[in-house]
């Protein structure tokens, strides 16, 4: 059975391909760089940041966090030669506005005990973060600080403002 | 210094933020759906897989791995209300090109056998596979069947041809 969303993929998906050109595109980013952001549903990486078609991995996860990215962040440069970093958070992020005690508890209502004992188990950290420019500053001080990544990559800090649309450095 | 990269990213946001009007969605996904896909550059999420703005969370690692997604995932799911799930794997995807110990290699020449002494102490998996259908219908099962997943989560599995820009479901 197939639901809204699942039909919407595929309606959507044929407007798409019925006028599909670009098929040729290399596997390795054209522009050599990659964007790490928030999964976050009003943000939209390729119109928001300029990225197009073919340019640059985009990672995205819950927060826009560095070491989640980590394994893909280390494929795109040693595999696909990427060799500079947008990490890009934002205002009005989620991860602002819980700890990790409070998801426990949620997933203790919902879930039940063994959900949480999984997680207790593996010390399992969502990374919520109380301020957003630190978060910022320490994830691109993780990424510029790993001996996984390579000592010319350049990596630089933003905050994409979901109220304006505007993107600002932070470092 | 700004580099080539920053300075697209500054000129692009320019535009897009000199026209935005979206600045007053609402941080839950308004049709309470994630989407899990890889950071391939050939992948637009939003043309390709029909998703407007503040509609869905969009997760993306290499390879649209699902155990990577996970931490996102539950945040979505827990404190944020979406109750689907598609998971969308493509054709000519870098993850079906290597197995662990070819990426060992090329960390090792070219960051030392620091590096890769950090990866094998955690024994860091890059998490390649070597179906690309099989790669999707595990990954579904293993959200399926996670502890972490409500039980009335759909999760369907699908594969993106960057060929012809078309998406055909798994499972």
């Amino acid at each position: 059975m197939s639901s809204q969303v699942q039909e919407n993929l595929v309606s959507s998906n044929e407007k798409y391909a019925s006028d599909f050109k670009h098929g040729a595109l290399p596997l390795p980013p054209a522009k050599k760089y990659l964007v790490v952001t928030c999964m976050d549903a009003r943000i939209d990486p390729a119109a928001a940041f300029g990225i197009s078609l073919g340019d640059a991995h985009v990672i995205r996860n819950a927060g826009a966090s560095a070491s989640d990215a980590l394994r893909s962040i280390i494929i795109s440069q040693q595999l696909l030669g990427t060799t500079s970093v947008l990490l890009i958070k934002h205002t009005g992020c989620g991860m602002l506005t819980f700890e990790n005690r409070d998801i426990y508890q949620v997933i203790n209502r919902n879930l039940g005990q063994g959900a949480t004992g999984e997680l207790e188990a593996q010390s399992f950290d969502f990374q919520p973060f109380p301020d957003l420019e630190d978060a910022v500053k320490e994830d691109v001080e993780f990424l510029r600080k790993s001996q996984l990544v390579a000592k010319g990559v350049e990596v630089s800090g933003w905050v994409y403002e979901v109220e304006s649309g505007r993107v600002r450095k932070v470092i």
